[in-house]
């Protein structure tokens, strides 16, 4: 490993349970029956534990949009055409993307890089130029990229964090673009999890039921020629994983060693979060998950790091676009810990500790 | 009936097919796969046949918070006192609740209304002051209010809307305090479904487990005494309802007349919601589900009416907080629609017919 990556790793420790004791008592003074808001007061104490601050604060907001494409096109794998990846950059470059609509929706900047964007996007105003290699590798017939390109491409993801801090940067989430990335994840979430190829892929942007078995057909032939090493997340990425989901996953480690959230998007964004884990089991902890997507693969990696996500809207589009969405909650979440007044200052009767708060449906 | 009820309840038509024809359209053309933005796309296209607009405009939002006070807390079915409505109610009115914080955060103005709380609210700033009358009668013992009395509960939530239309009113949210209110709202469901008492009934604000069956019991005796109508929803809302719920009922009501869509909060809101579909049935494509609360009665409503929730975040606070917090959600379905360039404006190659939209997980 590098330098870059095996300092961010080392840096990555267990959330502050200090301040999350003081956000969870805080919780039990604010004007509700105890732990009536849920979900909203466990992401509380967990931003809480994240931040080290006991009322911590959501507002400097970014989505990493990470693009590249992927050689595994060629075996016909996606229902649309390896053009489309570096036509959907110009038109995140544009603001006419669903993820910029989003991203203004919920006041969060959208930061898009081309970590492997198989066409040259120098014109692409405001996109980050990090180009790797003009995208991957055909991984049906050889490794996707090397071991070194695998890491240049999780530096990226880290490095955009750390650029980020000084613009101010509370949360981040993980997005991407890349034409074949779902085969891509397919393939590195059953290299990691030792499951069947068929039980973690689905139809992406739309393939036919009648073309899936094919599909599932090009990753277990990838995983039979380049014999991923489960133990090795770099490994995996390499040989069978993507640029945009290798930088993904640094978005995650970088995330977590600089204490920042990292809201997990969809299914692409899963596969980074799952080997970002494996590189480093601590880093699970800074993860926020948001939405669980159509792609059968993304509850599977939800289970394996113990993740419940916050909304199911049926959504399988990527971009970060679940992610952004579920920003709103999250900020929420923080608002209500720091903004809502206590049982004391509002001056409201009743004991909160009359009422049971272990209530489940 | 008074004549503004049955003029609202005349003025409710089904949605408008042209519009969600165009707006349905329109989603095939953006830059996604088709339906690849699942629920925020029939979202979208609800909206736009609520509002009539090909693209529907979610920016004008209200949250209405109808408060009121119960009779049956004497029979010791809450957690908290009856004192604590009224202190709500000042906190609400210095925006220090819940709702206060999430109203600003999704830019939703917060309108409180006294619609039977009892105590004197005229020093509560900004209160809308409607009482009927000082909270309900005892249930268990005699009808919660008069005919009458419901009817007039009913037209303050109708009024508020027309009220508010002037305003500029794009979306409204339902909700409500009132100690007790979980409780009225078993027993309204019960009454209008047929379900058992202890179908429906959950544990509130937080009684102990121990205390459930005795809540149910007052609840069978309450609809024993009273022998509510299920065919007539005023006559279940007078005998066994509140005031605050009938008022709830008058805003699905009256959102549905004036083409506003109205979202549901938790189960109080549903008991209200349910209420509003049986006076008219067209009401209930008007209604926006948000979230599934912890109290068990609210799925039972959401099944009836046939509505899926958005999210589910164990939340069983009520104040309108679920369906505050939805709005965020809401107003992202309508600005995709309106906002995300085409295929065709975008220069973005890929027919999206290509794909199969038609994907489930």
């Amino acid at each position: 490993m590098t330098d870059l990556l095996t300092r961010t790793i080392a840096a990555i420790t267990p959330l502050d349970a200090d301040a999350m004791r003081a956000a969870e008592a805080r919780q039990l003074q604010l004007t509700k029956p105890p732990k009536a808001l849920g979900r909203l007061e466990t992401l509380s104490i967990q931003l809480a534990g994240i931040q080290g601050k006991a009322q911590p604060v959501i507002e400097s907001k970014a989505i990493a949009v990470m693009a590249a494409d992927h050689g595994v096109t060629a075996e016909g794998v996606s229902a649309f055409p390896a053009e489309v990846t570096p036509g959907m950059v110009f038109n995140f470059a544009a603001g006419g993307a669903a993820i910029n609509v989003i991203g203004r929706h919920v006041g969060a900047r959208v930061l898009v890089t081309d970590v492997g964007v198989n066409a040259d996007l120098s014109a692409a105003e405001g996109v980050r130029q990090k180009k790797v290699r003009m995208g991957t590798a055909n991984m049906a017939q050889e490794p996707a990229m090397t071991r070194e390109q695998a890491v240049r491409a999780i530096e990226i993801g880290i490095e955009l964090v750390e650029e980020e801090l000084g613009k101010g940067l509370d949360i981040i989430a993980t997005g991407e673009m890349g034409i074949g990335n779902t085969t891509a994840a397919s393939a590195v979430i059953a290299a990691l999890t030792g499951e069947p190829a068929a039980t973690v892929t689905g139809r992406g942007t739309g393939i036919s039921a009648a073309a899936l078995p094919a599909k599932v057909a090009v990753i277990e032939k990838a995983l039979a020629v380049n014999q991923p090493d489960a133990a090795d997340a770099i490994d995996v990425l390499a040989k069978v994983g993507g640029l945009e989901i290798a930088a993904m996953t640094g978005v995650f480690l970088g995330g977590a060693a600089h204490r920042i959230p990292v809201v997990m998007d969809g299914f692409i964004s899963a596969a980074a979060a799952l080997a970002a884990v494996r590189l480093c089991h601590e880093c699970v902890d800074y993860i926020l998950p948001s939405h669980v997507s159509i792609e059968i693969g993304h509850q599977v990696v939800l289970d394996e790091l113990g993740l419940v996500p916050l909304f199911d809207l049926q959504m399988r589009l990527g971009e970060g676009t679940g992610a952004a969405l579920s920003m709103s909650i999250i900020e929420a979440a923080a608002r209500i810990l720091s903004e809502m007044a206590t049982f004391e200052s509002a001056g409201v009767a009743g004991d909160p500790s009359d009422a049971d708060a272990e209530l489940t449906r």
